[in-house]
């Protein structure tokens, strides 16, 4: 909501010559606009509370991708009309012995922290939502909405009645594992293949008791063996919270229509990833992987990340960019997934979740600011207001309302 | 500190016939008030994270006992010239079960998060502080110093390593046991009395768990044994941050001069508390605690006490306060403890702890605001400016170094 109505719009309105020409095409972007204006747009998987604890990182600055690898705030969620959407919870799988869950026990709780802590600091910007219908109600008081989610159940592990405690501190979406297998659930990309063959005891337990508090449980990063079992298991519908196509590109982190179909038969939406190796076919390269281990090392210590650092850490990505160059998706390779989801799952089971600041954006959709291009598009598509305002927020907040619905059994 | 010194001064310093007359009285007024305004003033008992929750409330607000039983906020930090200290995670000692530790758990996490949303919230005037040396380096930032103490361990009870959850986040004192005893230690005041005979096993364990990371232990409310044996097992001093003098009024919260003398020999610090009951003789009246029971019952849900909820509270409290009228102790009572205390313990090992927020202020000494009347008596008392530092704030900085320098280990 509250992107403007762009400057070159308003002068081609000007213009009745320039406008004959172009007047569908005008037409269909001014509509697009004032389509996105109207609607809530949330995303399902916002990885900015990463850089929440970076020294001197603050969200109501402008950033840039190429100045900082960073590509949600403030101003750019005005630009880009984002209402806000699920902050994540992420927690790299670590160790599984002892003092590994205790690691990861204590980094979720300090990344709720971190979530919280922003909220408070810009509390006329920002708010902390719980229900579906929160999402409205902040955006008429002029702020964005905070909905917290958990990717990768591990900062449960060493107990996992915690999820009771992140419910009253919050959190409303459960992602089960992440990149590799963990107690609860085996991953889509773990080394070693399958551990449970889906989901473990303790995962059964965890799924059961997130349906009783009302969280939405997210099936992205899960096997399809997980995938299944929840889908059959579970007594409200779930979410792929940042999935793309498996049809268009075969990554083992990609959903296949079948998958899709289950998913939306039952109510599920999925939202879709705008991660470049997901949506293209993208060669495997081992010396760029082990380059990019002394990048991926400084950004991630978030705590020390000086702005010294940072600019070395660019430094360094733009001299493997260039050594190693990849293939990178580009903005029609992601309408490309988008539209495929939407014709498979039906356009009131689809929505955004594009991996920002966790890997996401693609040539020509850089950063947040480019959402309201995914409207111009849907509309050029043919698809309705209705649909769009579905794809944009309102079928997440169907399913969440379900979710709600379903708790307390 | 920045207490500045009063009109009524200054109008007397213009006024020689006036002088002539009360210069002693004056002098000592004007060199307290500059005495105060230098020193680093903490206190080492703010329960004042209790309101955090109350909707509505806003630490930056002015507030009055009488309207809202509150006492510390941040102008009448700066009217009495309060720096900061210690801010507590208070939990009611509830049931022992396994649903009562969760239960506990969760309240220890949620105050947790509090506090730092407080902080967060308010960051040009307060700020999280870690480390002794942290003190003066925020006020001189012109900020309050936010450190965070846990009072009753029972946020611990499901799984103590969680101490280590909450140093990362912050702790910096850990109470073993309040009101009751607990899994870790018996309480001075346990209906039942005795359980461990002192420190349980899990007691000694987190004893040894808070001498490694750098927390100062407190052991009011600690029973005479726990306090004993703590004494005798404590790789660093301790703490006693909120406690009166037993010689003075045998309640069985306050501390002998024997134990005094023990603590202080081993570089203990004693915090003196203001709460009356514990001041002054008190009579029991059972009527009166039913009576107060339903006050409690209203004033202790702070998420729920609305503006409205808190007037009926304070209605009700002025009511039994006309039924039931209690002795109340005065500021020349507070003092006396104080005094005593530092005959006994020596001015090296005493400070401030007066409870504000929990049950703390007595006639003369309302709130906060008063403090400046504590060093203009101990300037009357003829304590140096180092002695009257170091009661304010300095005795505790140096325990707080001790206690670091023993971490690690």
């Amino acid at each position: 909501m509250r992107s403007s109505v762009s400057f070159a719009v308003l002068l081609a309105c000007l213009s009745p010559s320039a406008l004959a020409g172009q007047s569908e095409k005008i037409s269909a972007h001014a509509q697009a606009q004032s389509i996105h204006a109207r609607a809530l747009v949330l995303d399902t998987h916002l990885d900015t509370p990463l850089l929440f604890a970076r020294p001197g990182w603050d969200i109501m600055d402008r950033h840039t991708v190429d100045a900082d690898f960073s590509y949600v705030d403030y101003p750019r969620m005005v630009d880009g009309g984002l209402d806000g959407g699920f902050w994540a919870i992420w927690t790299a799988q670590g160790e599984r012995d002892l003092a590994g869950k205790r690691k990861a026990r204590d980094a979720g709780l300090r990344r709720l922290m971190d979530i919280r802590e922003m909220v408070a600091a810009h509390r006329n910007h920002f708010e902390i939502a719980l229900r579906a219908d929160d999402a409205q109600r902040i955006v008429n008081a002029g702020k964005r909405a905070v909905y917290i989610s958990m990717e990768n159940a591990s900062p449960l592990a060493t107990d996992p009645s915690l999820l009771e405690t992140y419910y009253a501190l919050g959190l409303r979406m459960l992602g089960l594992v992440h990149s590799s297998n963990n107690d609860f659930a085996d991953s889509a990309t773990n080394p070693e293949g399958a551990e449970f063959k889906g989901l473990s005891d303790k995962g059964r337990a965890l799924l059961a008791d997130a349906n009783r508090l009302g969280l939405i449980v997210d099936l992205s990063h899960s096997s399809n063996d997980t995938f299944d079992q929840v889908l059959e298991l579970s007594r409200a519908p779930v979410i792929l919270s940042h999935s793309a196509s498996h049809a268009l590109n075969p990554h083992p982190r990609n959903i296949d229509d079948a998958r899709i179909r289950k998913l939306a038969a039952k109510g599920g939406v999925i939202q879709v990833n705008s991660v470049s190796s997901f949506l293209i076919e993208t060669p495997k390269n081992a010396e760029r992987d082990k380059a990019m281990d002394s990048f991926w090392e400084i950004i991630e210590d978030s705590a020390r990340l000086t702005p010294e650092r940072q600019r070395e850490a660019m430094r360094r990505y733009h001299d493997i960019e260039k050594q190693y160059p990849l293939p990178m998706a580009t903005f029609n390779d992601y309408m490309k997934h988008l539209l495929h989801i939407i014709k498979v799952a039906g356009p009131e089971h689809v929505g955004l979740g594009a991996d920002w600041d966790g890997g996401g954006g693609v040539k020509g959709m850089e950063d947040i600011a480019s959402l309201p291009k995914i409207t111009e598009r849907l509309v050029q598509e043919g698809y309705s207001e209705a649909q769009i305002d579905g794809i944009l927020g309102g079928n997440l907040l169907r399913l969440m309302r379900q979710v709600e619905s379903a708790a307390g059994h």
